[in-house]
């Protein structure tokens, strides 16, 4: 029998997200069912709302960092058990038999995955409807297990922010000896300042307001460089092995890149759009612009176990899932440390 | 004693090619002195003769795809004997010491290595002067030992146009099993088809007129793909390993970064200036935009090596050192297959 499910979605571009129930399907079985308790804030759930990208369905449900509970399990599911805390990411499916699915990178399955909301399930056609909402079902293999000793609440953005910065700190090689920049500190940048930190690298902020500098240090930054300074970034020309660019908009990439190393690569991660740049520094020092997308089911796992092991969690800010209208107002405003996370435990109509 | 060498100059941006005795420096403990017999004519050479890039000296004496033979050795030098059969590429002298040079990447050299014409000597200050030349004096450790089996007036192109193609595809470790396309079919674009075919990628390369398919296929080339066909462009998405652009000028990348296979890399060798990309097909595929610049020592001795066992050298055309303002307009026109090759043995006032 299908669920009927307590959410939060938009019925249109312009009407502001409102309480809504919809079904979910009966669990099929390699399914798992889940009690969601916390779902993060992601910027994109605001530009699918509010269809930025023009292809938005509505109504829509979002949220793609979810944190629950299993609390049923399919015939053939044997990954969990109910009781099991689980998280979902941006995604619920993917083909499963192209050669990036079988290499572990689902995200980039190559008849494009199947996202956790306003996406259409490759099984029964039906819209995908996100974490802004009491329930969940999804096939096993798209669920991972969440670390019992973290502060549960703060994990839900680890499963976007966070994922999305780890997937290029593993696929350079970041490590020990390692120099990493961060451009921006939002929900992406103080992830992967936290993360790059952890995983041995010497970490630099840059950043176009000195106000940033405590924040960055407290969160794991030996550096800080006011981007807007050229004599701050002359001194650091060459240095960087990787730079993570998280800033979502367009923007000048042309003063980071002769702060790359030899062989170092500036990965973008936030922005979808043009850019321009100029070739002489990638040429004169082999230096790489490159981009990334999430990371895969596998990677995901990866992270989390690290972050379970050095206690790593995001910075959040707890809001009730009827304040999600006033929440993407302030994060518009970039008014928020780091990430809003919506306690859909409490959430009731 | 310092030696009277003739040779090739412009004397200013303005004036043409024309006659020109100078010195050469009295050898070094280091230092070979080399017969040149032959030294093929590079884009840059024009470039820099006419200052395009302001950054030019004069008098200057181009060329920097050098091959001859040693007449000379220093008393300190034990790399190679009279009589043997040597070339220069691009570089003559380096720190020798940074960390780029450590690893053999002198071309990456963090105090800029000494070009082989229009640089300044790091030890006594003076002009260096290139190819277009009967001598030339030069550390040994800059000096590469040339195949005896190649057809010798063709092995002069292998020393920019070569190294600058073999570079990237070693770097990012194209061999059997690999798909690699050109874009551009000139002197770097023959070399890297030649090349990339020889270690056993399939070669694909792009143009933007058909009447290039015979040749390209004659040079190695699996397949030629018309770039400004969008089916011929869409029937090639996610394919390519490496994308090898040797174009020349500014131009557009968007059509070429779809055709990169996940995890591909577009490198540009030929363009210093702006250019502009889409970040949406980098990050929906993790591909990279990068650039890179001749190659090192070692490097070049090793495609030498590698040329000398495969029996591969470059398309070109044999002129007289006097033609050579009738050859830069001819390049300009991108009119010769595919280098132009001054017969310096034959040279005389
Ligand atoms: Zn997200
Ligand atoms: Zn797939
Ligand atoms: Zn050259
Ligand atoms: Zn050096």
């Amino acid at each position: 029998m299908p669920i009927q499910v307590l959410g939060y979605a938009a019925q249109t571009s312009s009407s502001p997200l409102a309480p809504y129930t919809f079904e979910r399907r009966d669990p099929r079985e390699d399914d798992v069912v889940i009690d969601i308790e916390y779902c993060g804030v992601c910027h994109s759930d605001l530009h699918q709302a509010r269809n930025d990208w023009g292809f938005s369905t509505f109504p829509i449900v979002p949220g793609h960092e979810i944190v629950g509970r299993v609390t049923q399990v399919g015939a053939k599911a044997t990954k969990f058990k109910v009781g099991d805390l689980v998280g979902i990411g941006c995604m619920v499916d993917s083909c499963r038999t192209c050669s990036s699915c079988d290499a572990g990178l689902e995200q980039y399955c190559e008849e494009g995955n199947t996202g956790t909301y306003a996406s259409v399930d490759r099984h029964d056609g039906r819209t995908t409807y996100g974490g802004y909402s009491k329930t969940i079902v999804c096939s096993e293999a798209f669920v991972l297990k969440v670390p019992e000793n973290l502060d549960t609440k703060a994990v839900p953005p680890l499963l976007c922010a966070g994922i999305t910065t780890w997937s290029p700190l593993r696929h350079w090689n970041i490590g020990s000896g390692s120099k990493v920049a961060v451009v921006g500190l939002g929900g992406l940048g103080h992830m992967a300042i936290k993360l790059a930190h952890a995983l041995g690298a010497e970490v630099t902020l840059f950043t176009r307001s000195t106000d940033k500098e405590k924040d960055a240090k407290i969160l794991g930054a030996h550096h800080v460089v006011l981007s807007t300074d050229k004599n701050q970034m002359k001194a650091v020309r060459n240095q960087f092995d990787l730079i993570i660019d998280t800033v979502p908009y367009n923007h000048d990439l042309k003063p980071y890149i002769p702060t790359l190393s030899l062989n170092g690569t500036i990965v973008l991660v936030g922005y979808l759009g043009e850019i321009s740049t100029n070739t002489v520094p990638l040429i004169m020092g082999r230096k790489s612009v490159a981009g990334s997308l999430i990371g895969g089911i596998a990677e995901t796992q990866e992270l989390l176990d690290f972050c379970g092991k050095h206690n790593i969690v995001s910075d959040i800010e707890m809001i009730d899932m009827h304040s999600i209208n006033d929440a993407y107002e302030r994060m518009l405003k970039s008014d928020v440390k780091y990430r809003f996370v919506i306690d859909v435990k409490n959430f009731q109509a």
